[in-house]
């Protein structure tokens, strides 16, 4: 089957829309794209943070953020893509973690079909699982083509999501 | 009876002004253009709100915000539009709410003959009951064109009002 | 005749919308806010510009520009406010005007029911005859209600209108 | 045919992609969804351009732009969206066209799949026939997801297109 | 008596400053610019305050404001203007109060020859007592003529004051 | 004669406008404001420029801009401050003048009675006449407290006065 | 003994260096422009703040702050400039302070050589002392030429200097 | 043996990659700069704080904060830079610091192989120490090219580190 | 080999700085990430461009430009970083070449050792030649690490770098 | 001879201020950082500027421009310190020069006494002749101290100098 079929069906059998995904090579090319962006489920989660050196045993631990990590991601729902940034912030527990790691660990999240209150949420996690931090705090910033190009009120609206467990649950 | 005849003994009397709305079709098109800015009446607000899914039981909520929704209204007292932005932020109770009815919740309370007060009030019970919200908070930022078009000292003046119950009464 | 009649005629009979009019006082406090935003019929726009001073018989004439007077008019089309600023750049003839009555000039054009494409036009032809200037450009930014609040990818738009005449045309 | 079928053989067989799409009623959702962008098909963009007034024999035709026209289109390439916005001026011919419908007619344009390229030349051309206008140039801005969501180096860019015609041709 | 005796006694006797004052017409067209600026005085401030609807018995109050209300005054102090922005907050008492009333009431204490901390003062106590309002917190920023026209050191010099009652008062 | 008695006569007669300027020292006070805000009057302007060092004989001019001056002057119409900034650009003629004269040239020109479109004038010819220079070209960006501090439409107006002369002229 | 001896002796012996400062005038020139700099130490600052007027009795403070206030100090270290702003916020005592007294009170302890720690103490005490004020906050940042000019990482470098007093010690 | 090797061996042996480093003299200049970038090692951190004067005995002690000190900085991890800016505050112990030194001591700790998280730890420790600080905050925002220049997700991301001790530790 | 043996030869012999580079796997990480900074090298440029569609044959061929490319290459002389954006702007020969593809015919050039002012010429040559294009104008803005990193003067200096070919060369 | 007798001498001999200058060290703590300032002198610039690579025969040379390089200098005429930033721009004669080496040629002529006219001059002639350049431009922006120390109107001035040769003299 091609994706013509489905859009025929399903959203507009007008020759001008369809004679685009007609060509051959069509479904090959938008296929690429997608799996380029649904990259994430090949990536196990808990593999990806590395420790860059062990606390000394009164360290204070300090603060890590990494700021404006841009995500692309896909919603679930409406198959429409959303995208914006993630602040993630953590407070090591008995480690310091390799910083280049971080937006890989938000990456293979948002590169899966998601709804953005997921993402933060499954972020949050993983850093204090297999990341070992004392707390953490994801915050996140998109716009939902979903919700931009449909009607209304809706094109500037820019949505938030957060989640934070641990030690910074309270700030 | 049409417009032109409540603008000729309510407004002015002047020809300059009155030929405009004695064309013919004049009153279809207003009326057509304030039907748009009105058409809020026609929605049933509690209908709106959908679940994207429940919480798990033991899940912290997390917070969502959806910022910078443009809307559009009309001031019950002078007939002349005000518009602006909401910021609506909830923290979910049982469920999370799909994040693009948040927009359409704010658009079928602001099209129609509003104080902004009541606006943002509107909004927040109806995140409470038909969203089952632990918390909710609605803040506003507007222009008043009754306000801003007329005299000094008004013009670039923007007004706020906010309104929040529940856990996030108390911010 | 009250306005009531109208809306209910024209756009919406909901009694939620009816009830804001039918109150005591309404046309009147309506009345009196639209007298405001069309007072420019009531100025003669020929009798506003006032000469600071004569030149002198060889000297240079300069550029004056009043940026950002800010004005407020009413779509002829739609019964709907439109507004922004305008930029007034003359380029004196026999005469320095008082810079004061520019913006004033502006003001009794826009206080009509308009269409922006005129506001300019109007402006930029008082500055040549009454002016005296040896050439005028306005310039003109604004949002329409009338197309800011209907349906999508027009809400952020921004519209602008522009007339030259004289030494300015060619600018 | 579902469109789970495609995503199953184009793109991705995990099962927790999959599980998004086999439930009851998200083919509806997600068509609905791209019925919206694609409703272009729909309009005839001949018949949108009204005139406001016609030109005076030898009025000066001033110039005329409409800016940061928001618009949503799909890549007919890639099916993912693509956004931003055009700025669209025109130097009337022997008439005013109504400035509301300047974006009507970006939109009957974008709301289609669509090449960034092909959509200023459609506008133009347009622009030119049924608006007879003496020149028009049209300017758009966009972010593509097919670009940005891919690889590094294109996260920020911004494609810019641009096509002119008539008496603006030489700007 | 005419204000060209007081300069040339007060100021300066230098003909090129007094020629301008010696024109017929001059006293009256500057006395018409002060009374402009002046016109507080006429006004009663008890009466500028009006009910938009009173709060249901247990409803919360909310919070209101009109921020960036511009005003000039006139310092009490140099004869010299200061001209500023107040940000005027208030949570309702019993009653919700006409937004477009607020800055009237700015207007009403700043058109007066004034200090900038008592004109915050002034509005303060009027929203508590004619308003109803169970706090109120007044912000103005400005800049004084008599300070930023004299000497190094003061050119960008902002003067903020601000007063606050009630409710807000621990704000 | 007392300033308190012009105010009487001209402008208001309210005891609470009166009384700020019947105390004893408040004619000396405004007195020494106002005797600084026209201190240019002590100034002879043709004195002011200096020589920094002379053009080697076929030395190519360069060019040289002081931008941002800022300035305070009063308006002759309207005993009311403006106040902006100027920005000065020359072309050498025979000789480098020394950069810190050149904002105490527009401070002699400004702390006058002054109308905005002479004050560019003024500073312009005197830097072709004592300056030697090939070319001089002042803009001036002021806001006028008689214009801004009056009615709608005025508030944020900037006014421009721009006069050149030599080889900038054509600029 | 003159300045260039100084420099020969303790900076550079490079003639195109000390021909400047060989000049007859040199000291002169230098000489008056560091008078200005350090004109400070000719003024009483406990004489400087005036009363505007008494509180009454149980009369709520209120807060007033200037700030932005421009400073050009030298550093007493390297007899090199340092300069920026103060923000100077006061909680009034029994009395409100002449607002344009505050600026010049940190003129006169800012054109002294100093370092900037003891320039916000400096000031604090004296609001505290002669101003008779419950609190104050004195807060400033500055370039220093003796930083910013010498070897990376510090060109950019903003110092900030705080200290407060009374109430606002615990802000 | 030569950088070139290094290169052949571990990164790429195309020769047009491999030419520029067969060059005379290439290792040299990279060896210079390498040794610039690395100049922290040469120097001893507790040498470089310097007393500016000691605190009275009850002198409340301020707080002093040096904001964007730019540094520069080397990957310990992947020989890459990352640069950015340290805003590094203090709270005096008995003692005022030199204001020159504090950037120095960054410097001191940047010029090194480096993570950011143990750049902001040093600092801090050092202000202590040899500083006699009461407390510390180092805080640091930085762009590393070993993460920014790899992949999607990452370009604008910027890692933020922070460290406190003392009496600012809880800040 | 080993890198640290080039460190320890041509850079410094510090044992701090050494042990980083004596750890196993340190030589593979750093290659890894000098890999696919260089990744360059691997692609043929000439195959990048593919056509989107060709011009009808008297269609005017507008303008196309995508800016804000973000690139990251290695400095030649000094094994160091450079980054920043490329803006390239063509004028369709023949036919409009698919927009996805200009980001990555960027990369494939800085992705390698290069020198700014090659990159840009390098690309703009194979848009003439494989993209077919009547001109191209390609600009560049970057921070360079070899400078930015090195004394004063230069950590805030950004160099541009331009080419431009066919009929944008006048441009 | 020490700088304290200069300034009691020729600024003043308030003890406050001299006290600061008698301290042992003093001198030479100043004498070093003005050695810095003065640099310049030590530098030959026609030895500054490095060839990166002869143009080939036929190659357009495309622009370079550095931009933003900040210089510090010291005024000529008031011994006090000017600062700000240089734009180098050059199109290249045989030969593209070193990127670096651009901002160490301003460098090299800013820590001189200078007046900022020169400056540019110094700069442009040197990339004619020693960097064989086909045109160049020089523009800066500068704060002076003499200038923005002293008196009202003077605070905020930006002085901009700016010299062209050859084929970019005419832009």
């Amino acid at each position: 089957m091609k994706l013509v079929e489905w859009i025929a069906k399903a959203v507009t059998d007008d020759p001008r829309a369809l004679r685009w995904f007609e060509e051959a090579g069509s479904d090959e090319r938008i296929g690429r794209a997608f799996k380029e962006l649904l990259a994430g489920y090949e990536i196990e989660p808990s593999t990806i943070l590395k420790t860059t050196r062990m606390l000394e045993s009164d360290e204070p631990p300090g603060r890590v953020e990494v700021k404006d990590i841009v995500f692309h991601s896909i919603c679930a729902h409406h198959f429409l893509p959303f995208f914006g940034e993630v602040d993630l912030c953590y407070e090591p527990g008995d480690r310091i973690l390799g910083l280049g790691k971080l937006p890989r660990l938000v990456d293979a999240f948002a590169r899966r079909f998601q709804i953005q209150e997921d993402l933060v949420r499954d972020v949050a996690r993983e850093m204090m699982e297999s990341g070992h931090a004392r707390g953490v705090r994801v915050r996140s910033r998109a716009r939902h083509l979903c919700m931009c190009s449909r009607g209304p009120a809706k094109e500037s609206a820019i949505t938030h999501a957060e989640f934070s467990l641990g030690t910074l649950a309270a700030d």
